[in-house]
């Protein structure tokens, strides 16, 4: 057992951190300003593309992909520290090529896309030059049952016929965004986990239509955006199925492992800002004569969010360390666990340091609301927390011990 | 002891229950889709006049004002389980006309004010023909401590002359808010608690710019909106001054008691309507093949909601009590606790609705995410929980016993 | 609605202020030592009979009893707040011929008991002479489902054969304990709630056997003590059936709400009694340089109990109130809600005080570690939370609203 | 960075494991009826003898010691999990030689001890012959201020005049207790941290007199005890005092360190155990026609029970590491973090499972009641929460970062 990360990774937090503290940071507000001076809401602000260049020239790019061939061949464990780093900014995920739906998808169709769909959909996708969204929550159904899932896939000739909506498609908004991967139902009368399967959808195909942007609390989250999408008789060539008919369900569970791993990291980040915010604020603010550090209820923040972080982030690193060692299948209770704990934590740190900061904290002033507002979703995303819960306590009520 | 309601207060209950089921929920989409088509942002649905027009031809118009001459009469125990259905639409206290920060300040005009000022500004508030402002909170300091205001208002001829900047001056967005009433420094010099007053700003008069508006969470809560307001040399006359130089404190004091109550009632009305929504969406859906109704953890939010939500409003009541029997100064303790406790128990019974709606909860589907908002910020404005809990500690202490 | 006390109540309070400070207070550590210095640990201590005659001398005897003839004939409205204050002193509810499980038991016989039975049992419970115990939670099976109960009672010509194993008949380890209201199953095909039957057992037939004591964290509750006892072939004539065969169930429902309202209304004199120890202590005693009153920390305690305390008394009042008007029925939401709310919130403040007052707080020196003792069992005991909270959310979903 | 244990540790938790499963947990009911069945209160029952002895032959003793010479040489981080396994059972620790105080007073008499304390102290305590208390805590001061300490140690010839009265002398009522360290002022007028020395004092001096055991919750934790202690006139040889005059602090803080995460170590295994009693009786117990296990909220207490133990040890194993690493100082805002966060956890975690085992969980039938009173009471021993959280705080505020 050793507590210390190796120093590969200490090199690269320190190169990491550098390039958010000398391009990311500072580009937050341009990239803000940016986005509100466009006539087109959901457009790119430049500035993001500029720093992706950036960011791709020092070699700190698809860090997120453990393939050494097409990403940066890090393990969990390595790249947790460093996925961390990159949650610290709402706009830093992209930056470095690391953000979702992409990163899911890009392992869905290293794993277990052809070397077709891999050339026409992956090499774009690992260049930044694409986006992609995940069709599969729909909004007639409770999602936390994947089995819920009720739109059709119907083979007709050489394609498959599309029928179904989904919403919650992030990413689905932006104007990049080229193809999606869309979950439906192949066969009603297979065995519930083989009735679903998975296939490539370009987004520019006749059918698929984008109703509208969810909003998150009040945020839109142009350029992104949450897309409620229809696809009404939308025909795509066989070839576009992934892995096959019924297996859409075992991509899904391959795909959440490391999906949820990062939420998580991020998420740690995420609290890992709001408290040295909280921090600093409460150095300069004085009420009552003294300053919010010397108040007793401030220190008590102070203290059970650190305690709280650590706890967090040594459960995530751990959780890392098994899918590294053993594999996602055994590193499910863990898994779980930090998909419960870690946007949980962030929402308590985040609580505080709103409370901390008074109303400058709900506003855009800071960045505090508007992570609570994505940290409060991800309470919800990839299965919210009772579904998890439940899995925990399945697995440790089968434990032999 | 007696826990019924009066025949009066059910009869009105029933009454304004009525009119929230035939105008005010069916016009919540009219005045969203109106606010959405408008050109101009900050412009008013023409919904809302029309609704406040059927209102004030019910006879429930300005149901807050306890003057009989002025207002509806009603004491505060009366009041509060009407303000409580109100508080269940966010569009309902404007309809009539019982919403902040214009009550608070009727109440200042009524109580303070010259018969001028009444004729002025106080009459065409209670008509509903204009709106206000009150301008206290500032950037640079923290609000939490009120004698940290730093705005000055010193006496220049037969007028003041007004320098500062304020920001969550609520309503000043509000293209129909015609006054403000300003707090600053007339006397640095004199003791921490009379160096504060009061004054009437128009708020066209020159050197009163609207610098920004605020968002809170992603909502910019137009068209009325909390707006950062600078004060540059601004000039009003001296019959402005309300109450007279060094007496800002004492007006705020007198102020804050029922504005906070009349908050406090709101929030019951907001938890009470997420748990209805709450239990009607969970006898509807369906997960891992049964209702969330008869799951578990499901239920256990409900019942913990509906004990805090019964508790919080029996404390708001008693407080209601109080302040009518013994006078607001009295009844300072349950004041403090329930501006504590019942935003408390609505974001708490907001964060178990936004967790069993799934993402819809989070969205601008349903008004979850937009009371959690407000409500949010409601443990800051009018004094953060952190200031209550220490009056109450105080007189705690205080007390003989 | 009124929250202030009738005068009656109000000069009940006072009197019975008056007689625990003059009475109970003082002896409690005389109590204490009696029960110390005694040579048999379950003897009752001479200074308890002396109380309870000078509080019969006093007229405040049997005040939970509200029919006129036999008892004091108070409302659940006016007894609330006197209980309130028994509960502050742990040997109190004797003193005043107000103690569980006799209060119970006086309750089942005057609505339920023969003519004879009241005389024989009734009579001389009423005047304090013997005490009594009730049979009903076993150890074998979840007590939590009333339906679970196990033991046997058959018809054998004129009388009924007894068999089965009771825990927790609390008082039944009292020298002074002669009769036990013992449940068990008359006829196991009967439909679920149609099975159970009570009955009366003088503890001295022949075949019941007190097994132990059963201790509650460490405290044997000397002379009342919770027992095991064994029923083997015990018989008793057919007339000390209780309102007849298959009707236990419907005894228990009636017998458990006033139970278990007065047992809440006393954990709010607990939880009074351990914040004002906690008020008292936080201003003697001072660590860094500053009393403990003035620490941040503690002051949220004090403001977090006050807020809680407050809140848990007007929900028991306001379910007193519901219990006198419309029926122990209708007010079965709220007996729930305060079967949950009361306990958990004497704990909470106990925990709290029990952190000020250091190690102090976990011995005898002060009764804070002996009350918390009673209050977490008291989560457990007549349904633990869960049950409860079920009702309520049972409730809640049934409500047509 | 890595979370697997080393080949060596696994060793010895298989080891120790198969100790307590073969010779501790039987021998639990045994321990327990020859303490009851003693004459004397305060007697070792001869069962633990026994175990020491088998324990001594197994090579499972003084492994808390890092010292090679004189313990087992572990580190911390080895030592740890090993611990963990102690703390399951109330009973354990004794038979390894691992228990406090006489692990803390061991390692002050090795590090700070002359040859001849060591000698005459250290190795009978090594040997398991003899037992030792700590004389800190005072009844009349805050300890949670160090500084508070009041007794009085005087030069007086060749030796030292003690005087004063310590509480909670842990294990001071044990009849092999012969040595107490003892804590006191032997120069008032010197700066704070420089006023109090530590000296040895033989139980058997004149003048120091056991004046009561406290109990903790209704447990007098015989045969251990938590002493009462006067010390009057007591007078040593100055060769007793340890390291020199005005060196107390700095002793207590050496102590405090390991000390406080042996404590923490154990605690994960109380909560360690009450999970899995908690879990076997979910599986085994039937309410409303389903087991425990099937029901959601008793789902979820397993969930969190587990997500927070895990993410304790992980912190408890990192401050160990840092302890090992970087020494006591540098670690010890986690030393403080684990000494918040471990008896929290199990705190929590008892008291789900209590309520899990309805009224049996109080009772001395299952080992919750009894670890929750000791867990309850290690939130104040070796200071409060509250001065642990303020050193986290002002580390963290002092961070650079």
């Amino acid at each position: 057992m050793n507590f210390s990360f190796t120093d590969k990774v200490k090199r690269m937090q320190a190169e990491l951190t550098s390039f958010m503290n000398e391009v990311v940071y500072p580009n937050e507000s341009v990239y803000e300003a940016q986005l509100k001076a466009a006539s087109i809401r959901f457009s790119i602000p430049p500035i993001m593309e500029e720093m992706k260049n950036q960011a791709k020239a020092a070699g700190l790019w698809n860090l997120f992909l453990p393939d050494e061939e097409f990403g940066a061949g890090l393990s969990n464990l390595e790249y947790a520290p460093l996925c961390e780093i990159m949650g610290k900014s709402m706009i830093a995920p992209e930056v470095f090529n690391c953000s979702a739906p992409d990163t899911g998808n890009m392992e869905v169709l290293l794993r277990y896309g052809t070397k077709d769909q891999q050339d026409t959909w992956l090499r774009p996708l690992l260049a930044g030059d694409i986006r992609s969204c995940f069709g599969m929550t729909e909004p007639h159904v409770a999602s936390s049952d994947a089995t819920n899932v009720e739109s059709s896939i119907e083979r007709d000739g050489d394609g498959y016929r599309i029928n179904g909506r989904k919403w919650w498609s992030s990413g689905a908004g932006d104007p990049r965004c080229k193809i999606a991967i869309f979950m439906g139902k192949t066969d009603r009368d297979a065995p519930r986990h083989l009735q679903q399967s998975m296939i490539l959808v370009p987004m520019a195909t006749p059918g698929v239509t984008i109703e509208r942007t969810l909003s998150v609390f009040g945020y839109d989250h142009a350029p992104h955006g949450h897309a409620e999408v229809s696809y009404e008789n939308v025909y795509v060539p066989a070839e576009n199925m992934l892995l096959g008919e019924g297996r859409g369900f075992e991509i899904a569970q391959g795909r959440l492992g490391p999906g949820r791993i990062h939420h998580c990291m991020r998420s740690i980040g995420v609290a890992e800002r709001a408290l040295s915010l909280m921090v600093k604020r409460s150095k300069e603010r004085v009420a009552f004569g003294k300053t919010l550090a010397e108040q007793g209820v401030v220190r008590t923040w102070i203290a059970d969010s650190r305690m709280e972080i650590e706890q967090a982030r040594l459960l995530t690193l751990k959780a890392a360390y098994m899918m590294d060692e053993y594999g996602n299948k055994t590193a499910r209770k863990e898994i779980a666990m930090i998909k419960v704990v870690a946007p949980n934590v962030a929402q308590r740190v985040l609580d505080r340091a709103i409370q901390l900061f008074g109303a400058a904290g709900v506003s855009e002033d800071y960045p505090l609301a508007a992570h609570f507002a994505n940290i409060r979703t991800l309470r919800l995303a990839d299965g919210p927390d009772e579904v998890h819960r439940d899995s925990i306590a399945r697995l440790e009520l089968a434990d032999r011990r």
